[in-house]
């Protein structure tokens, strides 16, 4: 019935699980949905791809995408610019594929202000001890650094009501459904069924004026 | 994970089938669900019930109503009124359950800028060719009041932007399906999960203040 895809921002504290969800939404619906990838003047991590991950470039690269009105959105975090390269965004969303963009929060916010029809996800953990024994449990990473992550979160808590839903991450299947489904039914807000709604609105007025079968 | 029920209000042109889908829908979902009965001061129609369809009241009863500000709105529709008692309303919702109102359009604008937290759905024929033809087929009225009720449908299309969703009743147990998708996804909206936002971001400030298990 619909006919454009949704661009859908997903953003969430570090170390929520972000990244499990979105893979495990393109695996489960690989027909619906594709992750956009951003551009970065950051340097690649140890085991990122180019062109997987993100596509890595230079400050003057970036740049002139900027100038060049390449981009849907872009902005500074931390000490970097990140980006949002426009042309397969919109191929995709024209072809009825919902693309899902996993930017930080800023970039999410100046997104909705621009394209309004787009929607926000917020995920969040069932409670903020979950947060944090996630985060212990990787093992990966120092007490001090843990209690960064959580410092920043609680700041980025600010965000939560600028978003449009609110996801919990209990468990990675029913999570994933939700986020499915939100954006499934989101397709069928009147925003965006002008189409259709003019379509039947024109149907209905000549229909009234017909003499019928 | 959500606490407070929604109040749905579905409208549709006469005729698209809205009766059936919220039959459908309480029987599927009897413990979610529950329909709001209206209060009316127009007479019963043959098979019509006090209590079960409307609740059936003089003109002074309803003022009496309006008066003591027992009603969540009201509209005159035609020569008479019809209202939402508020009491049942305020009940259930507490209690968790989604209260639906099958409201005329008038009467559910009015309800949304009051409430803007309520949910508009507007049900739609596939195609205006539908809706001439159900009626048609139900061979109980003359083909001029099949006319009028086109006629009228051509008239309410332009309250569809108005509404939240459209959903197509293009076969009952979809569309059925779908209402209830959006009335349980619309619970993690972020307007609707402001205790929820606050009891988290607390947490997470506790959390990042303190030292680390």
């Amino acid at each position: 019935m619909s006919s454009q895809g949704i661009l859908t921002i997903v953003s969430g504290f570090s170390g929520v699980g972000k990244g499990t969800l979105m893979k495990c939404l393109l695996s489960e619906y690989p027909s619906e949905y594709c992750l956009s990838i951003s551009a970065t003047t950051r340097a690649p991590r140890a085991g990122e791809t180019d062109g997987v991950n993100y596509f890595f470039v230079t400050r003057e690269q970036f740049e002139t995408m900027i100038r060049e009105d390449k981009l849907i959105e872009y902005a500074r975090y931390v000490d970097h610019y990140y980006g949002t390269p426009k042309d397969f965004v919109v191929e995709k969303l024209s072809q009825g594929i919902n693309v899902i963009l996993e930017i930080e929060m800023q970039g999410a916010l100046k997104m909705k202000q621009k394209y309004p029809e787009s929607l926000l996800i917020f995920v969040v953990p069932p409670k903020a001890s979950d947060l944090e024994e996630r985060l212990v449990g990787r093992g990966t990473e120092p007490p001090e650094v843990i209690k960064n992550r959580l410092r920043r979160a609680a700041q980025e808590a600010v965000y939560m009501k600028d978003y449009d839903y609110i996801v919990v991450n209990d468990e990675v299947e029913r999570a994933t459904r939700q986020i499915h489904e939100i954006i499934t039914n989101e397709r069928d807000r009147v925003l965006r069924r002008d189409d259709f709604i003019e379509k039947l609105t024109q149907e209905l007025q000549i229909y009234s004026q017909q003499e019928l079968k």
